[in-house]
Order: C-alpha cells, then structure tokens, then sequence
C-alpha cells in the first residue's frame, strides 16, 4: 500500500486570487518528488476553506476544519507549507497547527495521540529571510502534538536580504532547492514507512 | 490632549462565546492603569471582525480592517493583547500583524512609516509557558513596521509546567501581574508622550 | 546491542560549583527511564570542558569539542539538557549546537551527514516560562545537521509566572513530569531503535 | 554632551582570527552614521575577552564581563552586533545577553534598573536566512533587562538561500543596507537622546 502525503498549503492568498502561489510551487515540486517515493499527494490549499479559530475539533457550523482533519488522520505524511511573512509562518499556517492542538487530548485506547506514527516535513518560501525561524516554529508546535520529523525535514526558498523576488517567478528551480527537495522526499518517505510498520509503543500498563 | 491607546484582544474566542476572555482581563488590568497615566484605551476584540488574510491594508468587500486600522493609525500606543497556544502568539494576533505589514510601503512625504512616532507594548496569557517568545515574535514583527518598543513592555502571567488553570480564574491579581502592569504603564506612556511631542527626524534630503 | 545515549548537560554551573544542577537532575530522571528501554546513558557537564568558540570540528590547541564529538558520533542518541535564561537556551547549549553545524559538511562517501540515522531529545528547566521555544530553537538546529526528532521529544519543567523555584529543588517529581519523561524515553529509544536497524537511504547515483 | 554607543560584536573568530569579520564591517558602517549623529562608538570584539558562563555581574577571578559591564552602564546606546549560525545569534551574544539577566536585580533608588533610559540597536549578518528571527531573540531578552528598542532597530544582511557568501566580501555595500543603517542611526540616536533627558518615572511611592 502506498504512503499517503496530505500538503496544507497556508498561503494568504485563495485560488480564487489572480496570483501564482509561490508556495504552491514548490508543494507540487515535493509532490513530485514523493511520487518516485511511492507517496501519493493530496494538496489543499487553506485559504479556500473557512477554518474556524479555535482548539477543539469542531467549532461548529461552517467550520471547514473537521473535513481536513479526517484528511490529517488518514495521512501518513503531513507536509506544512507556508509563505514567510515578517519573518514568521503565516496567521493561516498558525490556525491549522492550533486546529491541531486539540490531538492533546485525542488518544487512541492505548493513550497515544492519534497523530503519532505520523511524520511531518516543510515547505517554506519568502521573498527573504525567515525559513529557519518558521521551521523551528512549526518542528516544535507538530512535535508537541505528537508528529515525528525526519532528517533535514524543510525545504526552502528566499531570496536576498530585502528582496522583492518571489519563488513563483524564478526562471527555474535552483540547484540547491532541487537537492534539498529530494533529500526531503527520501528521509520523510523512509521515516514515513518504518513508523508504518512498527507504531511508537504504547504506555505499559 | 491626553494620549490614546488602542487594544487589540486576539482571544480565539469571540464575544458571542460563552467563555470569559483571561487575555481581555488582563488588557483591562492594562487599561486601568493606562488611566491613572493620562492615557484612555479602546479595547477590540479581534474575533468579533472578519479581518480577511493579506498583507494590503485594504484586502476588498467584507474585510473589517480598513477600520481597523483607522484607529490603529489614530492611537498613539497599539497594545497587543494575545492568549498562548502551543507556545506561539495566536492566529488571529498573527492575522493583525500580517496586516500591518503594508505599513512597509505606506511612508508620510518625508519617508517615515505611517506607525513612526507609536509606541507597542503588549499583554500575554496562558495555563503554561510561552510568554517571552511570545513577545518576541510580537516586538520583531512590530518593530520591523516602525513601532518603538519601551522598556518592559510586557505584562504576562501563565501558570506552572503543563498547567490548566486559566488566569481570568485566578481568585486574585497576583502581586508580580500588578507590579508589570503598573511598570508596563508607566514606561508606555512616558515614551509615547516623548514621541508625541518629538517625532522621530525625517531622511535628510 | 544496546542502544547508546549521550546526554549533554549545558547549565551554565560547572561540577565545581557548590549549586546543584536542576538540568542534570531531570537528564538523570531520563537517563533511569531510557535503562528500562535499553537505553544505556553517558551524561556529559558541558561547563566543565572548555569547548572554543567556533563552526569546524576542531578549533585548535586546548578545544574540548573533538572528544565530545566523538561520543556524538557514537551515540545513538543525542540529550541535550539545558536551563531557560531569558526565555531561551544556555550560552552553553548554542555553542554545542553551533559545534555540531561542521556536520553539513561531514558525509559518509553516499553524501549522507555523519548524524543522520541518529535521534535527538531534550530536557529544559526553569524557574518559568520558556521551555517550548527552547524546544523550538534546539529542534531546529539540530535538525538542520541531521537528526531526527521522535514524537513529543521533550521533557520539561518550568515554574509559575516570575517563579523562583529550583526545579532541583521541589520535594518530588510533578507527576506530569513522570509522565513526560517516561513518553520521550518510550518514544526515543524505539525510533533510535528503527534507524538502527534501518538507515536513511543515499541519495540515487 | 555627546551621545555615547557601545558596540558589541559577537562574532565567532578573535582579532587574532586571520579572517575579517563581516559583523565588524557593519558596526563600522553604523559606528560611520552614529558619528554624523553626534554618537561617539566604541566597539568591542567579545570573543578577544574571557567572558564567564553566568548570571551575575561577576563571576570571579578571570572573567572579563565586569570591566565590559561598565561600559555598558555608561553607554546611552548598546548596539548588539551579531553573526547568525543556525539561523539563530552567535553563543558569544547569548552569553553577553545571560550576563545581562543581573540587570534583573540591579535598580537605583527608585526601583528603576541600571539599564532604564538605555536604547538598543542590533546588527546582523549572515551567509543566508536568520536576521529576523535573531533580532526577535536579542530584542527580546534586551528588552525584558530594561532597554529600549527604537523604530526599525536592526540593520542586516544576508545572502540568498543556501548562500555562501560572505558580507565582508560583497564588492560594495547594498544600498538596502546603507538605508537601513542610515535609518537606525537616526532613530537610535533621536530616541537616546529623548531618554537621556527624560528618564523613565520611578514608581510612585
């Protein structure tokens, strides 16, 4: 059975915007990546979805999140995509890791978090500056709701100091990203599939 | 002319809920204080609005920010009130600053950002852990769209490792609370009545 | 075989001092849980070696770090221990983790880094407030060089509010502490265990 | 009477080091405003002195930091110099900011700590990605001892993604860069100059 990836992709800008979206850019370059891993990708693109604030599971009607939550669980690779915006992850990047807050107390019957065995990777892009930063941020808010991250787990794009360039409008992909993208791909795709195999061991009892 | 302060409540709750907002008693804590300085304060609570994701300061039918920002622009001090979750400020504290990005591109005729001469200071709460980084993200972000940043410009309270108790259910206000607070006001106020009364100099041409 | 811990304690205190080390005490909580894994644990005071400023794998005449280094590269997992000063990592700790950045340029002859297959945990004490951004800039850094972050791979304590407690100093153990403790040991040995067995790929030639 | 900055850079290498410090380079470049401001600099290479590991003022026989401290107190502006590895500020800056944290119990007879009045500002190189997030980490701990941070308070440079280039090697300084160092000098300077005749107010008695 293949390993399934689903990407969030936390851009501020909807589909519905006439703008390229640089981080969907490199989601699809991943996508394609994993695809010679054997993972198979779903990409959703947030700002299409009414994602309530909260950290609950459901805050109830209108809220979009219980749908793409089935789709975390269902997951065994959850791959965080997100523009850089004043050297942070963006506030739609935010409201899905707080969705996620609520796996603090969704346990399956042998107390693990229903997210573990899951593994999470990164994908970060800006203009300029920030990709380290938002890597720590997202490691650690995914990591406290039970993601495990592989090896090397982001790959990013930024540009110059005060630059104005966005990835989307690159002629091509750098070299640098080419390689760290497939390093991403093997380590999450190997760690992806020993979890599979043998989930974290429960609390003894 | 007294100064104006202007508090933005990023609680996930909004004022429909029936849940009391711990971050909102403790911009109140805030509010009374800036009082005995000479400054008045408006709080919102942010939750109540549908400040649309951008980073424009006009993001088209719907959005409450244009409003918004109308008295961000109006206030001589902006205080940044926001609960904890995961260790992070909130998405809808993060919503607001991604906001006030466009004030990068929005200078007056001799070159100064439209925030220059505003002083930050900021209120964070939460059951555990988080409040210095919190201020971090905040000063960072604040800062780099011009806003100056007095000495100890946070008040906070979070309760002990992996605590539960929130801080709007704290029988009383801690000593050490009022103590920041009381500092918290004193510092904002003389700086931004400083800056009032001398902006900060233009590029020389 | 047994799998093989090293721990880095980095308080800023040396053996010589007269204070207790809160840091160690919460790594000897782990180093007793990772036993019952299998786990054996060689726990290392940082403050007693005089490890040079620097980004190379060697700094010269009468630096520490290559003896240290070798234990990393024999661990199977790598502790790092560290207080909380002003919200963030011991000086101590940065400078292990900046040792430890020779290793982007360290790779076994299939262009992998000398660290990777191994996994990384974390143990943070304060007074207050701090331990999941401490999480956050050590994960980060420590996964940018190659090492891979089980679920939940910290264990923490830190104080109330402007707390001035000793974590070395409370009468027991918090049973949420325990708790943490036992979690990242489970955790951590089973997914050193998987890499063990079963190292990350090299890159296609 | 003029203003008074003291500079410390945190780079990595010592004077005796063969290579040229890019963080020298750009206190050099603010060090070249701050004059035109009336400022006078003194610069301080941190990694020439023996600075203990601690929180104290002084931490015995040997350290260096107490003779480095009064500079500080006799400073108007401390300007934090930094390279940035991992994304993050150098373990010499680190251990500059902990020997700060003394400022925490330091106060005058009103209460007030030695560090009130004092304006900080920030340099920051780096081959690729960090600066915001290090300004984020030194404002924060700058602040919670007592300094004030002016408008737009940090003036960096880094490379592209995965650069390798060194900032003291560009051929020339980026006009970005000589704007934003002409910036923080101004309101570096118009903000210590505010301070310096208007301290902060003491608690009221």
């Amino acid at each position: 059975m293949p390993l399934k990836a689903l990407a969030l992709n936390s851009t501020l800008k909807s589909s519905a915007s006439s703008e390229a979206s640089s981080t969907g850019k490199l989601l699809q370059l991943i996508a394609t990546e994993f695809k010679k891993q054997g993972v198979e990708t779903e990409i959703i693109r947030l700002a299409d979805h009414d994602i309530k604030p909260g950290v609950t599971s459901d805050e109830g009607e209108g809220d979009a999140w219980p749908d793409i939550r089935k789709k975390v669980l269902a997951a065994d690779i959850v791959l965080i995509g997100t523009p850089i915006w004043l050297g942070q992850p963006s506030s739609i990047c935010k409201r899905a890791l707080e969705r996620m807050d609520a796996f603090l107390e969704e346990t399956d019957d042998q107390g693990r978090m229903v997210s573990y065995g899951k593994v999470a990777a990164l994908a970060v892009v800006g203009n300029e500056d920030g990709a380290h930063h938002v890597s720590a941020e997202v490691y650690q808010a995914l990591n406290d709701v039970g993601f495990t991250i592989p090896a090397n787990a982001v790959a990013y794009w930024v540009g110059e100091a005060m630059g104005s360039t966005n990835y989307v409008d690159l002629p091509e992909t750098p070299e640098v990203v080419q390689t760290m993208v497939e390093m991403l791909a093997r380590n999450t795709a190997h760690l992806a599939g020993l979890l599979k195999s043998a989930q974290y061991p429960a609390e003894e009892q």
